[in-house]
């Protein structure tokens, strides 16, 4: 239900209560292990994603805790008494730090890192992977949407084809952050603030007795946002020209000019080119042409390479669903655990290759070059390398790594910022119009070639030569063992 | 966030705030309208739709009313006072049907109908089309899936590419009504009473120092239940044996049979088959065997082709995105709308002859042979129309009004069951094990010509000759009013 008051604390995968039943047995619960959040590359993605949903991964986690009802259900599936206990009197005590929303981030690298007590960080695995899964993969696909219309506005729209209230509403937050000018959603806006976008429906129309009417009660009613649909019927020969007359009729005569007219169906390349002619001749040359019917980025891009004469698109179904690429592969795995004192970096091995995890509690760190200010690439090192005090540092290919290359001249920012210390929230997030501005300034200190929506360029996410010899060592030592 | 206490009074999309502030300074608030939602056909969706979400529909508009916070909100976007005063008094007043969770339904068929003051029912549009698009979305792919696997087991584990914490929850929900057994997923188990199910993840197995400790510490601690996960470093020389091992070990000593393993990479096919032998020398035939991978229900098809064997499947990403398909297109569409007394009915014309809109307010009725049990047709009548009362009927393809067919023997059933009366929920929702057991009996009346995945056999949804010629009538008058 989308007016619900209970709260869902149990929103994890039941291994995950099992497991930790399991290491609440073994009396291993506070072991401290390392756990990174990162996605696989994703062809129909493209080569980067818009890091989005720290804020509310921020005040999920805050707010951890568990109730009698959650207690008494996991009594009846079986979990052990000193588990129950233990969620009764539960205590997060997790460090964790993330990429800040808005940032471009690279498939391989941790965008969210935890360190605690190993039954605790992986029991908000699910809360991690679900929040930030869904809200990079709709701020990710809305970035590319505003980037084919370069520079013309983009609303989104997508509510009603949203997976639930939750796609709706944290959707149209996550498509603000990545460029739209607005969102229909009254929630979302009401909520976080986002320039909301109303307009006129074809409900509107069939309610009147003739689309000429339903158009001039419209224009009194809205003289000052005036945008009119004009597809119900006939967009050339009965929308435009009732259109017109509606603007002639009721909008000058009171000082106002039109603001646009929208269409939803047709040709909308071949149809913008016409309307614009019309609107032009009969004196409006300032009123705007909307777009909207299942667009996307590579629709988009069609029409303004046909010359459509459209300044705004309105844009649904599959913006709030990122409908080509569906599904954001973000995963969250062990990187390292405490054994009697000393850290224990571990692996998993896969007969894939870009499945094969990195080892070891990482920093990850981007390095700008000083003189174009674009970013070179992308660095994880161990947690004692600080490469931000370097004049000059040696990339190199982890897969090739007789590909090398010495930068100098550069600046080395940290990517991961602290949001969790002990458990407790210490990260304040940004207006989500100063994460919007972000977003767009650091999508500038990417190089063309890396933008490309097809085949981009491979930015590099490198290692350090101390990280990649101890996952080549690890990778060894694992074929051995089992 | 996830743990939210705030309400969403407030999904709507602007544009229906804005209409229905254009319908108070009209005075027309109050002028009764009828509304349906419907989808439009969809390849990639098959023939049919599960219907789902009537349940949280009824739980949402039951609590539909504005709170200060809202109205202060909608103030500051310019809404008439008069607008205000009425959304602070709101009283719910519509009339709704629905058609019964776990239905199956067709493309251009009203699933629900509303009828109620004009401004009423356009506010609700978008949370009924929110509701209704996403859980039947769901359950529609849940029960491809589960028709795949051919009896086999499939359990729901998406949550952490779900869009949002409603889309696993709600998800969850509508994959169990599809015919999933269990879901992962605790929060869902809790709310709606569905079974869960657990098992072991890679990350237990890299917390020890061996995989063979790690299946033999499982299995001491859930030895009634033990289902142990075999790729994490080579799934035939290592992840069986060491299974093999753990089970002898651990659980034959203590009276115990191991329940299953689980296979998550490489070749799920024929690791199956090497695992199945592997498994029964080993004096192990009843031990299950578990799949997944980014499976749906063609790769399950193709795995049972090719002779797979396995015993039950985990469905995660591909179920609960519908990843091939992830918008499901409901529509909501003015039907008819009372002028002075009378009712005036309403079509949205379209150069797609697909798109043009069925007007009156109507009834749907499924007409099954009384010998085969099998469904017939659908047909959509006038409300004044009474076709249980028939033994003969004479039915014919609205857009080849020359394929005629007389049907005998059959009883007809309205689909659509009163939901809301005069804005009071009249609905009792059936438990979800029932709903899950109706969809399973429903599935059953249909042909299997009309379940087939691809190319299914179209199923009709007739008009009624009534209200054919009406249709025809306004199609006409339409195309010269304008």
């Amino acid at each position: 239900m989308l007016n619900r008051n209970e709260k869902h604390n149990l929103m994890m995968d039941f291994y995950e209560i099992a497991l930790a039943n399991g290491f609440i047995s073994g009396g291993i619960q506070d072991t401290v292990a390392w756990f990174d959040m990162f996605f696989r590359p994703s062809q129909a993605i493209g080569g980067f994603c818009i890091m989005a949903g720290v804020q509310q991964l921020c005040e999920t986690l805050s707010d951890l805790k568990f109730d009698d009802t959650d207690i008494e259900y996991l009594k009846q599936k079986g979990v052990s008494d000193e588990f129950l206990d233990y969620l009764r009197n539960f205590e997060f005590k997790c460090d964790i730090w993330a990429v800040p929303e808005g940032t471009p981030v690279f498939a391989g690298e941790p965008i969210v890192k935890v360190k605690g007590p190993v039954l605790q960080a992986l029991l908000i695995e699910t809360i991690i992977l679900l929040t930030i899964n869904h809200q990079t993969l709709i701020a990710t696909k809305a970035n590319r949407i505003v980037r084919a219309a370069q520079g013309r506005s983009v609303v989104e729209f997508g509510s009603r084809r949203a997976h639930g209230a939750d796609a709706a509403v944290y959707g149209a937050r996550s498509a603000y952050i990545g460029g739209c000018i607005a969102t229909t959603n009254v929630q979302a806006s009401k909520i976080f603030d986002i320039p909301v976008f109303g307009g006129m429906s074809h409900t509107w129309i069939q309610v009147f007795d003739s689309e000429l009417e339903a158009f001039c009660t419209y224009a009194r009613e809205y003289p000052d946002n005036c945008v009119l649909l004009v597809d119900t019927y006939d967009t050339i020969n009965s929308g435009v020209p009732n259109a017109i007359e509606a603007f002639k009729r009721e909008l000058l005569p009171r000082g106002y000019r039109p603001k646009g007219i929208r269409i939803d169906s047709g040709d909308l390349a071949y149809l913008s080119k016409k309307i614009r002619k019309m609107l032009n001749e009969a004196g409006f040359p300032d009123c705007d042409i909307y777009a909207s019917n299942s667009l996307d980025e590579y629709i988009i891009r069609e029409m303004l390479g046909h010359g459509a004469r459209v300044d705004g698109f309105l844009v649904g179904e599959r913006l709030i669903t990122s409908a080509d690429a569906p599904v954001f592969s973000g995963v969250y795995k062990i990187a390292a655990i405490e054994k009697n004192g000393e850290i224990k970096n571990c692996i998993k091995l896969s007969e894939n290759v870009t499945k094969i995890t990195t080892p070891c509690p990482k920093l990850l760190w981007r390095l700008f070059d000083m003189e174009t200010g674009k970013a070179i690439a992308d660095l994880l090192t161990l947690e004692d390398e600080n490469i931000s005090e370097l004049t000059e540092y040696e990339l190199f290919d982890p897969d090739y790594s007789w590909k090398r290359k010495t930068v100098t001249n550069f600046v080395a920012r940290q990517l991961l910022v602290p949001i969790f210390d002990n458990g407790k929230c210490v990260y304040k997030s940004p207006d989500i119009a100063d994460i919007r501005t972000y977003c767009a300034e650091q999508i500038d200190t990417l190089w063309e070639e890396v933008l490309r929506f097809e085949y981009p360029h491979n930015y590099y996410v490198d290692l350090s030569e101390k990280l990649w010899t101890e996952k080549q060592k690890l990778i060894k030592e694992s074929r051995k063992i089992q």
